[in-house]
């Protein structure tokens, strides 16, 4: 068993996540989009590792989810990692407590006040991050509003872990914090379950996940058509009928980037780390 | 400017190092050796942060760079990184000390005392590093003894630098530590004065240094003829004569690993990170 701590396997996860090859759609160790590559995910790791250390050391997750997206924004290319640090912030929390299991996590997030809403607003403010609309009725919490929505927030006693509830049906991440962190965690087993060098097991993991269910953040940036034709597709990879590098290659040039399947298989990573995935 | 630590700095350096490509000879961004693989880079770079961030908070070099080497080792392919952190350790310790200078780290070097000495061997104990047979009449002092030297260093009263100084002449980090770090601090100005991404010009640098002087660690694992070659043959890259990408694919086909070369760039890019290069 490795001697590495949870915020080391937290910043490792990030930079196997990147690694892995081919993950089609993202930046990966043989794919860069023109002005988001490879590097400024190692730098974004780098600099995440503080706020990550907060979660480790018990300090509020919402906290610790800023100022690791601050330091992750300290490269040229803007937005990273943002959603992996949202799956991130409390998975290294609850591993500091010594409770990495679904139960422990869903501890950690349901115990999130408005405080820690307040902090995750203002972390839209060090970074553009690629959102939708609100609903109906939620204008004045749109996360575009930054800490302006913080009264608001206020006003109606919304923790961390209510805004999260809220668009759990509509955002990957959301879904996770919603329901007990349950596509992580059956990605970690199943990165601990597979052979062999550990940036091919990413890249399997995340085919999986991307042939199972939409990606958000493709549905968000290109379309609703988009993010269901990318997930036929991976299931298309999955049953030997595509190939997974042109698939790549293709959405590369599309420019569609399942990026919240990406934070999940970070996410995953970290877990299998924590449990003994050996590098 | 970047808000990152030394520390950061170092870790990133290492990480940059790495993704470089092409890098003829060594792991990179797109190629891997059978057992030594990218990953385990970047499980080398995060292990081995905790001992540059003693060296960072200014505790002996000696200590800083084994507990460095130590948490380095901790993935499954050995030695990946342990030339880089014996240019790193006093690098940082003198960016520590607000003094990252030839005459800053010199300093620093020259500080260094028999207890350092010491850790230095006792380094060998947590993996294989390829080594020369030592000098005659030095054989009591062979780095493979490990702890076993250390009162052998005692009885002649040798500091760490006396030792590099002793090898200044067959081992490129060596001889950098009896130099002022000339050739880091050279190639550090090689990469700021550079365009674009920043792992093209660690590639370009790489060249360059591989093309003026011979890798000491191709000299103890291959040749000194091979060696010469590979000096030789950068320099035909460097002259349009032949592609840099072939020969990447010949060296690693005929396991060359100018490996010192590497831990010069590692070295400048930490350098050229601190003085501003952005990522």
């Amino acid at each position: 068993m490795s001697d590495r701590t949870p915020v080391q396997n937290a910043e490792l996860a990030l930079l196997l996540e990147v690694t892995g090859t081919p993950k089609p759609g993202n930046v990966d160790r043989e794919r860069d989009f023109a002005d988001l590559r490879f590097e400024h995910f190692m730098a974004g790791a780098v600099g995440a590792r503080p706020g990550l250390g907060l979660a480790a050391d018990g300090e509020p997750v919402g906290r610790a989810f800023e100022h690791a997206v601050a330091g992750m924004a300290d490269q040229s290319a803007g937005n990273t990692q943002f959603g992996a640090l949202l799956l991130l912030a409390p998975l290294v929390a609850a591993a500091g407590e010594g409770d990495l299991t679904p139960a422990g996590v869903d501890r950690v997030v349901r115990g999130t006040t408005v405080a820690d809403a307040a902090a995750f607003y203002r972390a839209f403010e060090h970074v553009d991050v690629a959102v939708d609309d609100p609903p109906e009725g939620m204008e004045p919490l749109d996360v575009r509003h930054g800490s302006d929505a913080i009264p608001e927030l206020e006003a109606q006693g919304l923790t961390l872990f209510d805004v999260m509830a809220e668009s759990a049906d509509v955002d990957g991440i959301a879904a996770e914090w919603a329901g007990g962190f349950a596509r992580v965690f059956e990605a970690a087993e199943a990165l601990l379950a597979d052979d062999g060098p550990v940036p091919d097991r990413a890249s399997r993991v995340f085919l999986k996940l991307l042939a199972e269910d939409v990606d958000t953040f493709v549905v968000t940036r290109n379309s609703p058509d988009a993010a269901a034709e990318v997930q036929r597709r991976a299931q298309a990879v999955l049953d030997g009928e595509e190939d997974a590098t042109e698939l790549a290659e293709e959405l590369v040039a599309r420019d569609i980037n399942p990026g919240t399947t990406a934070d999940l298989v970070a996410g995953a990573l970290f877990v299998a780390l924590e449990r003994g995935l050996v590098v």
